[in-house]
C-alpha cells in the first residue's frame, strides 16, 4: 500500500461542519462580565466582521465555504494523510497509525485555514486592518499570509518568549508584509502597565490577546482575528477531519482513535470534529483524544466555570474549563499550546464525556518527537509532539493488549522553525515540568467568576 | 485547472536516466594529476562504495533504481509540480510559468535523491561510516537522514559561513544522529593548515571537501559522499526531471525552457537532463538554462580546462568550467552555490551549446524571492531564488515579445533554514555582488593544471 493517502483540488470539502447542530448540550452562551447576562452577538461587532460573527453563532450543520477561499486553500490542500509505517515499526506495535500533515502548508500549520476565510470576510465588509496574537508563530504566520492575499494590513502582537526563542517567525511574518511586537509591549496601555509591573514577563498568549483586541477596539477600520479558542475557527479548520475521512475511506480503514494537541482547540477541533459527527449520525464510537502539555492542563486538571478569554479580562465570559485566566504557563516549547483555557465547545463536550483529555510532560514529548522524525523524516512542531506522545502510548497499548486499533493523529505543523527546541533537549536543557497541585489551586482561587451548576 | 500536478507513488520512475549515453561529444577522462594520464573507476575505489563508482562510469542508458531506495523515496516522492497562476498574474506575464517543488522532501531540498541511493549502496558494501561535506546545510541533512535510515554513522563537515548564519541545519543534523564539524576545523591535517594561514576564514565548499576525504581516506570502513558534481550523483538526481515529464504531459503542456539553479550541477542535472533526452530522443529544442550567482559564475564567465574538485589538489584532475580551485567566493547566503567548479557533463553540455547560462547578483535574487513567496506563498532557499529570477526574467522578455511560452523551475527548496538571509535582506544588508574581472584573471592566473585544446 501507498505512504501516502491523496485527493484531488476537486475533492476539497466545500462546507464546513458545524458540529454544535448536532452537540446533545449546547455549549452556554457567553455573559457580559457587567451585567452577568448573556450576550448576544452584536456586542462583538467592533471586534469582528459581521459574517464571521453570525458563523459564530450559528445553528446550522454545514456552512459553505467561499469560491475565493478554496482557491488559496489549493495552494496547498488538499493535505495528505500519511501511513506511518516506519514508526509502526519502531515500536513494534500491532496498531496502524495514520497521521494528517498540515505542515505542508506556506506557513508549515494548519493555522491558514482560517486565517484565509478570517481574511476574505474582513475583506468583503472593507477592512483595513487585522491585529491579532501569536504563541509559536505559526498563528501570526498564517494570518500575515492571508492578509497579504487580500491586500489587508496586518500587526501581530507575539508572545515575548516566542519572541526571542523564534526570531525567523518574525522575519516570515515580515517577509508576507506584516508588523510584529513582543508581547507585551509599549504599544497598548495593558502592554505598558504589565511591563510597569513585571519588566522581565516572558508575556502569554492571555496577555497577546488583551494587546491586540485593545489595538483594535480604537480604530473603526481595524477588526481583531483570533487563531484558536472560537466557534468559527473551529468550524474552519473542520476541512482538516472533512477530508481526512475521504482518505480514510480512500485507504480502506477508519480510525478507532483521533488523536490531536490542544492549546485552544482549533487543532483538535479540526480533526475530530468531522470524526465525531459520524459518532453523532452513524452510531460509531471513535474516541477522541485531545493532548495537552502537563504544563499547562486545562483540560485534565482545570475547572469548568466562566472566565475571560484574556489576561485583562476584556473578552466576555465563557464557560470553559480554565485553569485561570492570569496563569502563566511555565517557558515551556510549545508556545502555541500556552493558553489558560479550552473553547467553549470542546469544553462542553469534554463535559458530556464525549471526547478525551490526556496530558504529557516536556521531556516525554520531546522523546516522542525525536522518534517520530527518525522513523518518519519530518521534524514535528512541539505542539505537534504531543498528539504523538499520546498517540505512541496508544500504540504501546495496543501492543500490551494485542490489539490492531487504527490511530489517526492530526501532524499540526513541522518543526522547522523551532529547532532551538530540538537544541536545548539534545543539550539537556529540558526538564520534566509537572505543573503543581498548589499552583492550580492557588491560580483558581484567584477567580472570582461565575461557576456553572452541575 | 488545478494548481498542483500531482502522481501516485506507483509512477515513481523505477530507472534513473544517464545522460553520457546520448552526448554526441562524451566528457574528457578525469587525469592522475601526477601523471597526466586518464585514470580508471578503479582510482575511486578508496572513497566510494564500488556500485557508486560503476554508476559513476556507466554507458548504459538507465540504471535500475533498487527497491530500498524506491521505497524511502516514496517518503516525499513523487513531489508536485506547481502551475504558478499567482506569480504569472503578479508578473502580467502570457508565459505559463510551472515548478517542480523539491522542498517537501523532509530535509527541504532534493538532496536526499542521492542521498538515499548512496547510503543504501554504502550499507550494501558494508561501510560503516560516511564523510562529507555541505555548503547550506541541505546536502549535510540530506546524508544525515539517509545514513541513519541504514544505520550508518555520519559526520558533515560544514563551511563554516553557513555553520555560522545556519544554526538549525546543525540542530536538525543531530536529530537523525550526525555530527557537525564547522570548517576548516581542527579535525583534519588540512583544516588545521588553513586555520593556521588564515584563522578567520569564511572556508568553501572545496576546503570541506578536502577535509571529508582526508578524514574517509584514512580508515577502510570509512567512506566519502559528494552530494553534487560527479556523475552518479547527477544520475540519480534524473528522478527530478521524469516525474516532471509524466507531470508535464498530464497537464497536456510541455516546456520551452527549464531552468534551474547552479552549484556543483545535480540541481540542474536532476531538471535538465530527462528533457534534454527529449531534445536527443525526439528532437525537441527545450532550452535549459542553469542559474548561477553573479558572485561565483563558473559557467558564464570561468575557463574550461582541467582543475582539481576541492581546495586542497586531492581529488583527480577534472575537465570542467571552473574560476580556480583556490577561489573563495563571496559569503553570499546560497551557500550551496559557492563552489568553483561545474561537474564534467554539464560543462560538455555547455561547450557544446546544449544548454545555456545566466548569472544574478544577489539582490536581484532576494527580489526575485520575495516575489515568489508574495505570489505562491513559499519561500525559496537563497540557492533556489536564483532559478527564480531567470524565470521572471524569461517571462518578461515574453511580456515583451508577446509570447506565451512554458517555463518550469526547479523549485529546489524551501528558505525556511534560510531566514537569517531574508532578516539581512530586510534590512539592506544585502547588496549587488558581481565578481570583477580583475578577480577571475588573478584566479586563473594561479593555475597550473592543464589546458583543453579546442
Amino acid at each position: 500500500m501507498e505512504r501516502k493517502i491523496t485527493l484531488s483540488e476537486k475533492e476539497i470539502p466545500d462546507k464546513w461542519y458545524n458540529i454544535t447542530a448536532d452537540m446533545p448540550n449546547k455549549p452556554l452562551p457567553p455573559l457580559n462580565p457587567g451585567t452577568m447576562e448573556p450576550i448576544g452577538p452584536e456586542a462583538l461587532a467592533p471586534l469582528f466582521p459581521m459574517e464571521l460573527i453570525k458563523q459564530e453563532v450559528t445553528t446550522e450543520k454545514y456552512v459553505d465555504i467561499p469560491d475565493e477561499v478554496r482557491n488559496i486553500y489549493s495552494m496547498w490542500r488538499p493535505t495528505p494523510v500519511y501511513r506511518a509505517y516506519n514508526l509502526e515499526k519502531m515500536l513494534d506495535t500491532p496498531a496502524k497509525i495514520y497521521y494528517k500533515y498540515e505542515g505542508v502548508s506556506p506557513t508549515g500549520s494548519h493555522k491558514p485555514n482560517t486565517a484565509v476565510p478570517q481574511a476574505y470576510y474582513s475583506k468583503q465588509e472593507g477592512v483595513k486592518k487585522i491585529t491579532t496574537e501569536t504563541g509559536a508563530g505559526q498563528w501570526g504566520s498564517a494570518l500575515s499570509f492571508a492578509c497579504q492575499h487580500f491586500d489587508i494590513e496586518c500587526e501581530v502582537f507575539m508572545v515575548k518568549l516566542s519572541f526571542l526563542h523564534k526570531p525567523y517567525r518574525k522575519v516570515m511574518m515580515n517577509t508576507w508584509g506584516a508588523t510584529v511586537h513582543p508581547s507585551p509591549s509599549n504599544e497598548t496601555e495593558i502592554g505598558r502597565k504589565i511591563l510597569a509591573e513585571n519588566p522581565d514577563t516572558t508575556g502569554s498568549l492571555g496577555i497577546a490577546i488583551s494587546e491586540a483586541i485593545e489595538r483594535a477596539a480604537s480604530d473603526e477600520h481595524t477588526k481583531y482575528a483570533l487563531g484558536s479558542v472560537l466557534n468559527h475557527v473551529k468550524l474552519h479548520q473542520t476541512i482538516i477531519g472533512q477530508e481526512a475521512i475521504l482518505q480514510m475511506e480512500k485507504a480502506g480503514d477508519m480510525p478507532d482513535i483521533v488523536i490531536a494537541p490542544f492549546g485552544g482547540g482549533s487543532n483538535f477541533a479540526g480533526l475530530a470534529f468531522p470524526f465525531l459527527r459520524l459518532n453523532f449520525d452513524e452510531g460509531k464510537s471513535i474516541r477522541c483524544i485531545a493532548s495537552e502539555p502537563s504544563s499547562c492542563p486545562k483540560l485534565t486538571r482545570g475547572v469548568f466555570r466562566y472566565d475571560f478569554g484574556d489576561t485583562a479580562g476584556m473578552t466576555p465570559l465563557l464557560p470553559m474549563y480554565t485553569l485561570g485566566h492570569d496563569f502563566v504557563p511555565a517557558p515551556i516549547h510549545a508556545g502555541g499550546l500556552r493558553y489558560h483555557g479550552a473553547g467553549v465547545i470542546v469544553s462542553q463536550l469534554l463535559k458530556d464525556k464525549l471526547i478525551e483529555a490526556r496530558a504529557h510532560d516536556n521531556l516525554e514529548v520531546f522523546d516522542a518527537g525525536v522518534k517520530f522524525a527518525k522513523a518518519e523524516g519530518i521534524i514535528p512542531a512541539p505542539e505537534a509532539t504531543h498528539g504523538i506522545a499520546t498517540a505512541i502510548a496508544e500504540a504501546e497499548r495496543c501492543k500490551r493488549e494485542g490489539k490492531s486499533e487504527t490511530i489517526l493523529i492530526n501532524m499540526c505543523g513541522h518543526g522547522n522553525f523551532d529547532m532551538k527546541a530540538y537544541e536545548d533537549y539534545f543539550a539537556g536543557k529540558i526538564t520534566k515540568h509537572v505543573l503543581s497541585q498548589e499552583e492550580i489551586d492557588a491560580s483558581i482561587a484567584r477567580l472570582n467568576t461565575p461557576l456553572i451548576p452541575d
